[in-house]
This record gives C-alpha cells, sequence and structure tokens, in this order.
C-alpha cells in the first residue's frame, strides 16, 4: 500500500480493530470505538488529512462506536453503514456499492450471518480486505444474535472471500490473542470453522454456549443510532 | 513489502511487539515473548516457514525472551542481540552488520541510549524499520536503568534514524495506546521529547519519576541468559 497512509489501531477493552486509510489528504476511518475518538482524531489530524467518512462493518455488540461523536465534532463528515442492519447512518449502503477516499477505491460486499447487515470493504487494486466479524483470524463473529446465521455466514465467506486472490490480506475488526493480520489462502486453509463442512460449521456455532455480550444492552441501541447521543454510563 | 509475508503480534501483559518476517522460506522473529512462543512458532509452521533467527532489540526489562524456549524445541535456530548488551546469544551483532533472512538484508543501527546494547534492524529496501524501544510512537523507552544515557540516545536517534527516508515505516518494541506503526517523517515532527533540544530531553528523561519496573528482576538475569533455563514462577 505504497503512498497510502495505513493505521492499524487497537481497542484493548474491546479488543477491537480500528483503521484509518488516506490518501491525496483524505481519510476514512473503519469501526472507529467510542472511548478512542480523541486518539484517532489527533491521528488524522497530525497526518495533515480530511476525514470524509466514518464507517461501520456493521451494528457491533461489544463496544458503542464513535461516528456519532465524530459527527458532533466534525460535521462534515458522513457516517456509513449497510442500509440492511437497520442502524441510522448519513449514507447506507448495498452490495456492489463503492467508497471513494482520494485515490483509494472501495468495494462493499455483503457477507451476512454474524449479523444481517455485516459487510467487507475490499481494496481490490491494493489487495486489501477489511472483514468486520465475518471472519476473524482462525475464527469468526459468533451467529447467535441480531439475526445471525451461520449457513448464510458460511456461503457468504466461501462464495465471495474465498474466492478473491489468495494473497489478499485481510484485517479483521478484532482479534484476542495478538493477531494483527492474515491472508484469504491463509484463512481458507488454516481457519479451523470455515474449514468445516456447512452443516459441521453450523452444528459448531450452535454449540459454542457463548456467554451474553455482556456490553450489548448498551452498545446495540447506541449503535442502531450511529453513537449519536450517547453517554457513558 | 510485497511477497514477503510479515505480520506483527502483540502481547497484552507487556505490551510487546513481536514480528515475524518470513522469505523464501525462511523466518525469523524479533523480539519474541516466552508466553507467546507456541502461539509464534505455530504461526511460523503454519505458514510454511523455518525459522533461522530470533533476535533480540535490546536486553528487555519488561519481559521475558523466548529466544531459550524456541532454541530448546528448534536447535537450529540461531539466536542474536547486539554483542554490547553483555547477554548470552548464538551470534553478538555489531554496529552495521547484515542479516539475511531469505531475500530480506537487515542492517544493524546501534541506537544505545535505553540501554547501552540497543539496536534497530533496517530493511533498506522495504524501508521498514524496527526501532525496539530506541523510538516508541510518540515516545521513547525509559533511560533510568540499564546503562541508561539519555543524551546518547537523543543523538543516535537525530544522528542515524532521523537521517533515514521520512516515509521509513517504523515499527516498535511496545505502545500502550493501541498504535501500531508510525513513520520517521512522523516522529521527527510529532515525537514529543526528541522533538525538544537535546538539554531539555535530558532534563524530561531525568524527571520523568516512573515506578521501578515490575519484572526486571525476573527478566533482566533471564534475559542476559538468552531466556535460557528461564521456568516461570
Amino acid at each position: 500500500m505504497s503512498k497510502i497512509i495505513f493505521r492499524q489501531l487497537f481497542d484493548a477493552e474491546s479488543s477491537t480493530y480500528t483503521y484509518l486509510l488516506g490518501s491525496n489528504k483524505e481519510a476514512i476511518l473503519i469501526d472507529p470505538v467510542f472511548e478512542q475518538a480523541d486518539r484517532d482524531l489527533k491521528l488524522v489530524n497530525e497526518l495533515g488529512l480530511q476525514l470524509k467518512y466514518a464507517i461501520n462493518t456493521h451494528c457491533h455488540a461489544d463496544h458503542v462506536t464513535s461516528t456519532g461523536l465524530i459527527k458532533s465534532r466534525l460535521p462534515h463528515v458522513k457516517s456509513m453503514i449497510a442500509k440492511v442492519s437497520g442502524a441510522k447512518a448519513d449514507i447506507h449502503l448495498l452490495e456492489g456499492d463503492k467508497i471513494h477516499v482520494g485515490d483509494l477505491e472501495f468495494k462493499c460486499i455483503a457477507t451476512p450471518g454474524h449479523t444481517n447487515g455485516c459487510m467487507c470493504f475490499y481494496l481490490e487494486k491494493e489487495g486489501v480486505l477489511f472483514t468486520g466479524d465475518a471472519i476473524l483470524i482462525r475464527g469468526c463473529g459468533r451467529t447467535d444474535f441480531q439475526q445471525g446465521d451461520s449457513g448464510r455466514l458460511y456461503d457468504g465467506v466461501w462464495q465471495k472471500i474465498f474466492t478473491l486472490p489468495e494473497e489478499t490480506i485481510i484485517y479483521p475488526a478484532h482479534d484476542y490473542k495478538g493477531n494483527t493480520s492474515s491472508t484469504v489462502g491463509e484463512e481458507k486453509k488454516l481457519n479451523p470453522r470455515f474449514t468445516k463442512s456447512k452443516q459441521e460449521f453450523i452444528d459448531f456455532m450452535k454449540n459454542l454456549g457463548l456467554a451474553y455480550p455482556k456490553k450489548i444492552d448498551v452498545s446495540l441501541p447506541a449503535n442502531l443510532e450511529c453513537g449519536i447521543d450517547y453517554k457513558p454510563q
């Protein structure tokens, strides 16, 4: 990604990765976290960038987005999320939409299953894919909340993601073990979930026995409103 | 860094970044952490790489290196550290030494001051610099232990690092705020410590008032022996 500004940023509390990309003075933040808005906006400013978009890969259940907070400070910034998520945003995205930031072109790939409104954002020229929770490194997002559907997730990943060039770099929305990136080829071969058969995957996801997400009752309602008017307790 | 395998890995306990680089089936681990040896060696194996070197930017005070543990499992791996560090290793590095891993060539740049044996490793062709604790993102390593010398650190950074191309990507040994990388140009302009005058920097570092490093009494003796025979308490 030469001549492109790229920064991966980590929120330790929710193990969320936020991505800042800049080109020709314009910038986009992917999956920004409420508590990290100061850090992220300071960096945008220090790098001489003008923030154009703040975008979410889906309506998160484990942290509140900072898109609303960012818009209250920088009213020109447009928020974006998949239309089918049902969440408020300035721009609602559909499968196949293109997002332009400087010379960068992100292609929107719908990969529902973790939630019904999950989208991956693909920089085809640069060979980089932001996968949200659809594919995590050697894992994937849970499918037992928010219209989750493990069969849809499995099909979408195999049909739309694992058909991309194997060297495509994957940047996920989370990691809990200190990994920061992977590749399409690697996950296709090594992801212990997606390398199962579809039925095995569905059974596996059904029996994960995960605890109720601790922040979901706060995060979901706030994120459905784009984080606008969210006040931390 | 096309066609090169590059992975940044994080240890949340010590906020340490470990770097895995691979080229032509050969690999090197920079600053590997004892508790993460299983994760790191599994990844090396999954990526089809043969680990050639395990290297430390300096003798760490905040975590135990996994070089000894790795060598006990993979006896062909050679450990490396700066000779002046006084720490045990298979290969002792001097200023200007070159390390070859596949097509990669790392140049050793001595930047003493955090410790007397700190080295940066520079991939000139790829424009990437591993800075250890000499330069952190908007900060630097403390200089009040292990023959620390803030004047030497300041001079080394300005003479040897800030003279590299501004677009050189900096990967540090730690970050405590979720940042993962920076550039030479950015730190030269924005690092609040190195943008001071030398005397201001020396005074600032003298008055940091940091607590005694909680792991130093365990880490330092272990790391001076390359982590060999270290048994966690």
